[in-house]
């Protein structure tokens, strides 16, 4: 059985970058002395007192008693876990309702537009990105300032940022007086920034008890630290993944928690797994194309999806049930004689369970006694702990992402494209077929992207005019209009 | 290369049951004449006058002018294509707002029985299951029946069934004088059903024009019925699935709409493909264990998530980028010089699509110029027919799903197991540990089932008290009080 050192907390020194560190906020007592300590604590000190000060008015919008809304604009890291939470955690009838821009996309941007139209004067708006230089996050900042604009509100009164140090994003919110800025330290990933202030700002505003949280996630940091593999639950959790799927993610993780409120946590864990674990090469240099891939929804209701394929169909996947033992506060209405609502889930879960069992397919089971801050913290914490061991297990290094930077310099090379399409189409010319067009933008290799270039262009009058069969790009003529 | 006959609507007959037949309703013109047709026919134009009285107030609850609300009550097949529709459909701010209970979570139903506690006077309840027989979907009519009573509000002027010809929950609507009862015939299977009145009703209430998705859905018909398979965009697609795994399913299909709207096209392809297609025998009675595994959300958000896996990590899947040509109603302001939020999106596909493309993985792209109902109806009948002509290049039968039963049957016998327990525990005895309670239920194979039950029944107050370390079974008592 393998052996290994479980993860400390006083190995990370700031500048040393190995991220994954949303644990230290839940323990601050284990992180190093000094700087990290100190940091972790101000950052929970300054985000209580924001939060006590925006629920009592103290901080409030220049023309209106209080906030009523959030509007996080972030991706990736910086959305999954605080929608995550906010699903699973956020009461019904919160002291601020939260929001997403988690994506370029104009009409959903349109549509969160339309939604808070007649809120946006009071409304904060959480403008998060560690390096402050994320397109997608930048795009949808942008988008907001002009809204504001139009509605001649000063938007600086109500963006929050938060943000590495001295990134573009802090030098604009402090040049341009946004009512807070929160700090997303270097140490800790995208990934795994929930139990920083990128999670918990949102949560403490929507009335989310973050100490809960903080504990739920330090009892776990303890419970993962014990170095008996059997009664370590990241160690177990770590084990099942490797032998499900053969130490090469040879089986997906199918992830089903049996509760409505936990709908997004295999999108959560998505990103935490794909992203950590997902590697072409090992810690050696050798080629491994290491990864787990993830999905899933919820219980029961994924059985009535795809329970047919885990069942018969292609063996590829291992289960993760998460069964949570509380079915609601408050009692249940009988079905049927003695039988609620709640025991058919539960029996639905083990039915599942055994009938999978039944045909060789394996399944871990992860048991919750109820889905409140404190088992919400542990779950993200057990599974940032995992993740960390898995890496160690199959020799990768689970905390940097090499391969995202291929897909954004190859966006940033089709805008490249498109500002040269544009420009060639300026010239004083007759209309010109695809080839013309990408000789005289000097990209002759590059006529499938400029097809699809300047269909975007003319579906958005965005200057380009198409004529020909769509379908038939050898019969395009284009020009500008 | 693979030839076959193309599917024919003709082939199918009442009582028949191949199922698969959504795209009927989009044109009785190619179903069989007579009772086929007739059916079509008249369901639409009930569906149509329906919802015309509804919105008109002719139909309206007894103290209330006008329905607000639509609380649809199905699972799987009767809620993943309501849902997608919805979201990428439905209006801002539509005739009826639409909410769902997907599941028999009891807390879930609370937090949607919480949001309507004022509205459920003006709810017109959708009760959504073929066989009429569906627990998930009985307990959520059961616990509304019980919340529409505790507001002393008859439930029968609110409820709508929709279900199949002389299932249990047609006669109950009908004895119980529901408001409507529509169809649900029995050569539509559930997966399969968003273009009968399970999607159409909703779609309708909401202010979506079916007759457009129903147009989408024809024209897309016809285009999937061309014989020469590079003009068939059906058999593309299916040969390309066929291609990336195999023909075994060796590959997972990643779906990514760039368009938040899209978000759940891959939840319901997720039941679409894998419901269909996961199967372990082929039509010979070899054992094949078919499938497709189907996951993704939207892009460029993923991208964020996971794209790091897919271009470094383990090669097991082949995307399918969904691309929308407009970016939104309206203009759009720039986000840079010449640039806005929509080319980011629209260059983060291509980037992506290239980065992927270097790395040896597989990528589908299936462009349409806008998200509108005659587009989701073209999209919702081009992957129907893909995956009829994957099942036939494979040789399985896409249209049951006879591993689902063995969960049902599994979860029963759990239900059953736990009524016994219960038995067991009120004769008059002393705390039992879980040997002796299971001696006691005449199960005494079944010791971790019933520590599982008990644990469930002892965490929600059922009568159930355990004492001991719930972490060490062996150590527990059981008793009643």
């Amino acid at each position: 059985m393998p052996i290994w050192r479980p993860w400390k907390g006083d190995d990370r020194q700031p500048g040393r970058k190995p991220d994954g560190g949303s644990l230290l906020a839940a323990k601050p007592g284990f992180g190093p002395t000094g700087l990290l300590k100190q940091e972790i604590v101000e950052t929970l000190e300054q985000i209580e007192s924001f939060v006590h000060k925006v629920h009592s008015g103290e901080i409030h919008p220049p023309h209106a008693p209080k906030f009523t809304d959030i509007l996080s604009i972030g991706i990736g890291g910086s959305a999954l876990g605080p929608q995550f939470v906010a699903q699973a955690l956020a009461p019904i009838d919160p002291p601020l309702a939260i929001h997403f821009i988690d994506n370029t996309d104009p009409a959903g941007i349109d549509d969160i537009l339309i939604e808070l139209e007649h809120r946006l004067n009071t409304t904060l708006v959480l403008v998060i990105s560690k390096s402050g230089g994320t397109p997608d996050t930048r795009n949808g900042m942008i988008e907001l300032q002009k809204a504001y604009e139009s509605q001649q509100i000063p938007h600086s009164s109500h963006f929050v940022a938060i943000t590495g140090h001295d990134s573009k994003l802090e030098k604009l919110a402090k040049s341009e007086g946004w009512v807070a800025t929160f700090p997303m330290h270097d140490w800790v990933g995208g990934r795994t920034s929930e139990m920083s202030a990128v999670g918990l700002l949102p949560a403490a505003l929507q009335g989310i008890d973050i100490q809960q949280m903080l504990a739920g996630a330090k009892e776990m940091d303890s419970a993962t630290r014990i170095q008996q593999l059997k009664n370590n639950p990241a160690a177990l959790l770590a084990l099942s993944w490797y032998f499900a799927g053969n130490g090469k993610g040879e089986k997906d993780m199918v992830v089903l928690p049996y509760k409505d409120s936990l709908l997004l946590f295999s999108r959560y864990l998505q990103q935490l797994v794909m992203e950590s674990l997902g590697k072409e090469k090992d810690l050696d240099g050798n080629i491994v194309h290491q990864g787990i891939a993830v999905y899933g929804n919820k219980g029961s209701t994924d059985q009535h999806a795809f329970v047919q394929q885990l069942r018969e169909g292609v063996p590829n996947f291992f289960i993760t049930f998460i069964e949570v033992l509380e079915d609601r506060k408050g009692t249940s209405p009988e079905v049927e004689a003695g039988v609620t609502a709640g025991d058919y889930l539960s029996g639905f879960l083990q039915g599942t369970r055994k009938a999978l069992y039944e045909n060789q397919r394996d399944s871990i089971a992860v048991t919750i006694p109820e889905v409140n801050p404190r088992t919400v913290g542990a779950l993200i914490a057990l599974y940032d702990r995992a993740v960390g061991l898995y890496g160690f297990l199959v020799n990768i290094n689970a905390y940097h992402q090499p391969g995202v930077e291929a897909g954004k310099k190859a966006a940033a090379a089709i805008l490249d494209l498109q500002r040269r399409v544009m420009q060639a189409l300026q010239e004083p010319k007759q209309s010109m077929s695809l080839v013309e067009l990408a000789d005289a933008a000097g990209a002759s290799e590059e006529i499938e992207s400029i097809y699809k270039i300047v269909r975007h262009l003319a579906a958005n009058h965005r200057g380009v005019v198409l004529e020909g069969n769509l379908a038939q790009p050898g019969s395009l003529r284009v020009s500008a209009n």
